[in-house]
């Protein structure tokens, strides 16, 4: 342990980088409740996921006993183009809000895909070309996970099929010209080019899509083709398990200059990146070692911690994922369209729900308005433009910093900051012109979506 | 010197930051020529610039005697938020071309501004703040300068006006958001809200404007106004000066790699990028110690370097600007609507040009669809993608490597990467769907427009 002043940035070295994944369900007693089938509702297997799923990766959805699991070789080189994320300090936001406390962001946003989904979307490429296979299907929300991919599967030859929920293709349409840029082919969603597409068409016209509907257009599309399967940039257990070098990494530089978090705080869409920020934190509080506070951050308008249900539920609008428990809203519930960007998913990873429901882990909702002027604040202190997503975060590390500030305590917070929102500015806009609204789902609208949550 | 393998990335310790900026002027023999009076033809001393500029400015624009000038604290401290900029090795470009040459980029990408023009703009916003103004004027072309900017002014609690040229402000609405997101006042240029724009609009009602012509209108702007004064992003000597941080810190690198660079390449619209770059190296080649190749890249649609006039000219269109001695095309010069984002600019910074008159650095025109041939590749296999101007330096890397493939040479070939490309999807998107067009002035043309240089 170094004695010295911390630095702005602190980067690890090559040599520091996490050589293997965690794998956080390996170190918990009570596990979170497997996948079903959706038609059998009996408990899937690798194999049964593998009609879906690339082999290996099909088999890291179901172990919940490798607590390390290796990073390939090729993943690892990969990671070395554009990893290590640094740990930022705040010197100037803390300066700016007068806090005793000190902050601290784990910054996911400098790569072209603008986030952390890079993190998974390379490992998961590299599983589907070692299968042999041709191409992946995939959805994607704000646009960051299908520009991920396609950064992937460009890098390992593979051809790829994204669906982009409609309300982001249209708000985003230089996200496509990256994609297609790296040679991905990029469908709005609800489409025509699928059943499950054409039937939600049918029934809801004027939709502006979802990601659950996303996702089986894209799983459909994947088992109809020869050589493809289906990849998905958040939700799954594999997912949480790349994303821990986030966790890893802001570990291992907490640890080199003798930091002791207490806060940690991360925006929660699917879970991927707040369940790899805090995965290797979270095995020192299941062990004892250490106390931290986790607090997940969701949209007020799409709430499913702090207003869901803990149950079986379909991961997608189409019904032909795996039934997996989990807060939910319903399959079917869509946020408003006032709603912007991603953070839109009805459900949240298993791990993350099991935890929650465990009382291991805090739950806050916040409005985009709200979010939004922490950006802006934060854009103008610290320099960089975030994303919408992660600015749930930023909005919670303020308020908890300006407690500090109340209470004179000196507390340790870090927070994710999992991307740049360059490819947001029509949300920035409507902040800008003072025309953003909030939209908080009344209680009958949750009642009404949860209610069409399976009985099992 | 450390003997060790090279990392992908090379990232200094914030103790291995420059303290100091380097005035390459003060180390040449043959000193560029000094700015002149656009009205009496007189050298201009600071005094006579500080109608225009800032105080502490205006003396940097003259002084070509101090080799290094203290980098103020504050804006050290501002530099630590997004600095050092990585020194890259390009390990995966290097395999896929299959060179024996050995390739660094300089990525000064990494922050909001998407380039390295920021080193410049806090620089200036500093001392602006220092001097008690209200606030500043500018313009940008690709708009990069102005976010920058505006995200200095932001920092420091200044005004910011800034000129957009027209066809960039159409072409990039997106960067109008960022702006406006850290406050700035943006205008599209030629504008009816100064009398030089509507002079030019009235002589060229289509015209899609020209980084001469918002530069006009940005100086007309801040000496009408009270507690303000005009700042430029490039061109001139004191914006030379902040960006030596990207050659020191370059230098520093491969000197703790014990790495000797023998081509040094940069892309040149008005030249401080690939000025501020080759600094620390010219130095030793004006001095003796060490031979660098050095490149200044342009687009063959505004070739300034290969094809334009040695002779004192004026900077902007409106002739309201000092008049430097330079390679120009002659200030009346608009590049083919058809070329996309920077690099716009008809000269070339003094400092530059004269290295380049005295045959110490060479120059090369490339046409704008080999540059984003160049750019695409690059994205692939780097995994960034890289601004349309940044490109031109890829280009000739590359090319440059190639050439090493079939020499055998093991070349060491340092580039500067100036920023990314998130901002530039419609010129991207034009290359995508294969409209993109070349267009290289002819003879006549160039003839035309450097014929109104005036004889000086």
């Amino acid at each position: 342990m170094k004695e010295q002043k911390i630095p702005y940035k602190i980067y690890l070295e090559e040599s520091e980088l996490p050589k293997k994944w965690l794998n956080l369900r390996a170190f918990m007693d009570k596990k979170p409740a497997p996948l079903l089938d959706p038609v059998t509702h009996k408990v899937m297997s690798a194999k049964d996921l593998s009609a879906v799923f690339c082999d290996e990766l099909a088999k890291q959805e179901v172990d919940d006993t490798s607590k390390y699991i290796d990073i390939p070789q090729e993943v690892r080189d990969f990671y070395k183009m554009y990893r290590p994320a640094p740990l930022i300090r705040a010197y100037c936001l803390e300066k700016a809000l007068g806090t005793p406390a000190k902050i601290y962001y784990k910054f996911e946003g400098n790569n072209t895909s603008g986030s952390h989904k890079l993190n998974s979307a390379i490992a998961q490429a590299y599983y589907a070309k070692q299968q042999g296979l041709k191409g992946v299907t995939t959805e994607t929300g704000a646009g960051q996970w299908g520009t991920a991919l396609s950064m992937a599967c460009s890098y390992f030859g593979l051809d790829c099929k994204v669906f982009m929920v409609k309300c982001s293709y249209e708000q985003k349409p230089f996200r496509r010209e990256v994609m297609r840029t790296y040679g991905a082919n990029v469908t709005p969603s609800p489409s025509t080019t699928t059943e499950v597409g054409r039937k939600i068409l049918e029934e809801f016209p004027g939709t502006t899509g979802s990601l659950g509907c996303a996702i089986s257009e894209a799983v459909e599309t994947a088992t109809k083709l020869d050589g493809y399967r289906y990849v998905l940039g958040s939700v799954l257990n594999q997912v949480l398990l790349h994303q821990s070098v986030i966790g890893l990494e802001t570990k291992t530089a907490l640890d080199k200059y003798g930091i002791k978090a207490d806060t940690i705080i991360g925006c929660a869409g699917g879970g991927s990146n707040l369940g790899g920020l805090i995965a290797p934190f979270m095995v020192e509080k299941l062990e004892g070692k250490a106390d931290y506070q986790f607090i997940a951050v969701e949209p007020a308008s799409c709430p499913t911690l702090t207003r869901g249900v803990y149950a079986y539920d379909y991961c997608d609008t189409g019904k032909v994922c795996p039934l997996a428990k989990m807060y939910t809203l319903g399959s079917g519930y869509i946020p408003s369209s006032s709603h912007s960007g991603g953070l839109r998913y009805h459900g949240m990873t298993t791990t993350l729900s099991e935890l929650y429901h465990q009382g291991l882990m805090e739950a806050r909702s916040v409005e985009q308005t709200s979010v939004f002027a922490a950006a802006q604040q934060f854009a103008k202190i610290e320099g960089i433009l975030p994303a919408p997503e992660s600015s749930h975060a930023i909005r919670v590390a303020i308020d908890e910093a300006l407690k500090c500030k109340e209470t004179g305590e000196e507390k340790t917070i870090v927070f994710g900051l999992t991307g740049t929102g360059y490819f947001d500015m029509v949300a920035y806009q409507k902040f800008n012109d003072g025309v953003m609204g909030d939209y908080i789902p009344t209680d009958e609208e949750i009642a009404v979506a949860t209610a069409k949550i399976p009985k099992i």
